[in-house]
């Protein structure tokens, strides 16, 4: 006999719970059996208590089972962020990889907090469409081995609950519950490979090495245990990658990379991550793999292949409206650049409009930031430091200034790709 | 600016919460505000991270001034207890220290669970009023010195609603909240010198003697900062007090213990509790304190005090109704008893009719137990152990032969006072 109160109870003691405490628990919320307020209470003390590898296991499989489990019907790669500020990845991943014929059916999130969205910036591109059924997102990728949608069919309702109750009780840090709200939509969106870049930084979920290490140990282990394969890469987020930042700037960012301008740190995290993902899919070492991606960039194959997708998904890759109400902003001194914040900037161009506070807030696309600085760079004094693309919004130049910390002394360019975990099972 | 979001994060850190926080989280939940799920995710994270002294002082203020403070208008002892079984102490305490022209104006509580509350208890009594103004309190206690009711204004409306969520979120167990708790209610209800009976055993809130003294450290603690002399005595209640549990039966127990012929832990604990609070009041040794007890039980003074707060508040002492259906239960061994599950007991008792399980069960008075052994007794094979006074539901047997545990060895008699907390203050 299960009763929530003795579960919420064990699991304050730091007991393990068992998996039918565990469904009881959380299918009990889901079916509005279980209130709100024992479930808070209950995932407060998940958080402080934790959870062994069992439970984190045992509770992703109730969440993936909780709601529609999709069939791609063909073998893919999924690519999946942590979310970051600046990061266009998938915009630019997806067709490189796909072009050389790996299957990606992407589905992406919108922007939230001080993160962007992945949809909100391909919605940029003037009659993009992101929302589309399940059986015309197979004939997509099945016709040119691309796709990058929204979410669709119904996964993971109890991860969406969990979710919503956790954003509102301080019930959100906590890797074992992190873990498995990222595992169970993984798994339940049909993917055969897994490649996560898990953000490391002031400007990420995860903000130490030891926390984000340990959340890569999760997800690996809850793919290899539900057969399939995953990799887990630990990247930097301490500055914004590349150097755009609001919805329009970073698709135009993400189309120059695929044409072999594209910023260095992106350039970089795009060729390794991509050669993960192709030599997982293809069993080949990642140094062959290496060549084969950098050889898309520079034959331009993978921007035609996204000149493809955007084509079929309704898109004009010509029209990308970007803000003409834009302003440079000069550094104040001379010297190199120390630290760049990405949650402060993430944040800044929130309130530009480049992103949301709460679900229903619109998202002005033609707005955010182009950084003409990164760490390490060497700056003059009145040098052109960043550039802001406003509309109705503007920030003061001492919000946009305090983001940047200046050193008198060369200051090394930052580390791209901490760690790889999972990779030893491939 | 607080924001709740951020108090619950603070606190699932385990730093110290300010005043201003502690109110806006307590004072938010109780105006609907901040909703329950919020509080309780709060709650979890006070239980699992503890609270500083000034955090549980502070919630006590904050908490005692959500509503009422009552003003007596003289100086008054007020005892409190913590709960447990067969504990009929208030109904002897109150009017034999009366009877030594110490002034006691007792808000008691009601039953629920396995714990029996003394207004039920008075309630068994034909006529016994115990819903009176506080008008009509003053009166009475200005009048012959005493007066047991049940609670009235409405004294600490945060608490009220606090415990209500902590009792359905597994965040009772809690000492700082327990603690701020229990002092708040003491505060508001107007005694200017204060004694507790901790109970600490099986059948009690507190189960360990570490918990129990750290308990009452902090509640001697907060009466001492808001200027009432607190003490604090940790009883055994491991078996339950005395040999009565039930409503009318403990009554009876009572008055028995009134005349000189109680059982001896009834009669020690309340010559005990008497001369701390007698000495208390009139400022003189402890010793001679228990001396004026004493005397008070031996002459029937405190005996004939209760007739007149019986009679005053519309009760017939003559007429105290129990249930003509009885049995004996005998010893199915002989040898000497070792434990009395007091908890077992209490729960029992509520099955039979004693208690509640929820606040809207109706109590049968006349149902119960007399224990005719105690811990440490010699019990033959076949002689009475225990006598189950019942009415439309009864027990099994070996529901009711649960409770006892039995030695082939010589048992000593367990312990009844373990500490007084306090004392060296007066």
């Amino acid at each position: 006999m299960n009763n929530i109160l003795d579960i919420i109870k064990k699991k304050s003691l730091g007991e393990e719970l068992t998996k039918a405490e565990l469904d009881y628990a959380v299918m009990g919320f889901v079916n509005g059996e279980i209130p709100d307020y024992q479930m808070s209470s209950l995932l407060m003390a998940i958080c402080l208590k934790g959870m062994t590898d069992k439970e984190v296991i045992d509770l992703t499989d109730i969440m993936l089972h909780s709601g529609e489990v999709l069939e791609l019907g063909f073998d893919s790669v999924d690519k999946h962020s942590t979310g970051g500020v600046g990061d266009k990845t998938t915009i630019v991943l997806a067709p490189l990889i796909a072009s050389l014929g790996v299957k990606i059916a992407k589905m992406s999130g919108r922007a939230l907090g001080h993160t962007g969205g992945t949809i909100d910036k391909l919605e940029a591109i003037s009659g993009f469409k992101t929302s589309i059924s399940l059986e015309k997102l197979k004939n997509q990728v099945e016709d040119i081995g691309v796709a990058i949608v929204g979410q669709m069919g119904n996964l993971c309702p109890a991860d969406k609950k969990l979710y919503a109750l956790r954003d509102v009780t301080g019930t959100v840090a906590s890797i074992p519950l992190i873990a498995s709200s990222i595992m169970s939509k993984k798994l339940a969106s049909g993917a055969s490979k897994i490649v996560i870049d898990l953000k490391v930084g002031s400007g990420a979920l995860m903000t130490n090495m030891e926390d984000a290490k340990e959340l890569a140990r999760l997800m690996v282990k809850i793919g290899q245990l539900n057969g399939k394969e995953t990799i887990c890469v630990l990247t930097n987020m301490d500055e914004p990658l590349g150097n755009a930042i609001g919805n329009a700037l970073e698709v135009i960012e993400s189309i120059n990379t695929l044409k072999g301008n594209g910023p260095d740190d992106l350039n970089d995290l795009v060729i390794n991550l991509g050669a993960l993902m192709l030599s997982l899919e293809k069993e080949i070492p990642t140094e062959e793999a290496i060549e084969y991606v950098e050889n898309a960039l520079k034959t331009g194959a993978g921007y035609e292949k996204l000149e493809e997708m955007v084509k079929y998904q309704g898109g004009d890759i010509q029209n990308i409206p970007v803000s003409a109400r834009k302003l440079d902003i000069k550094s104040p001194k001379a010297g190199y650049i120390k630290h760049i914040d990405a949650l402060k900037i993430g944040e800044l161009a929130r309130r530009l409009g480049a992103g949301r506070l709460t679900k229903d807030d619109v998202i002005d696309p033609t707005v955010g930031f182009i950084l003409h600085k990164k760490v390490g760079d060497k700056v003059e004094a009145n040098e052109n430091l960043i550039t802001v693309y406003f509309n109705e919004k503007n920030l003061s130049l001492s919000d946009i200034l305090d983001c940047f910390e200046f050193s008198d002394s060369e200051i090394e360019k930052p580390e791209l790709i901490y760690e790889i975990i999972g990779k030893e099972t491939i």
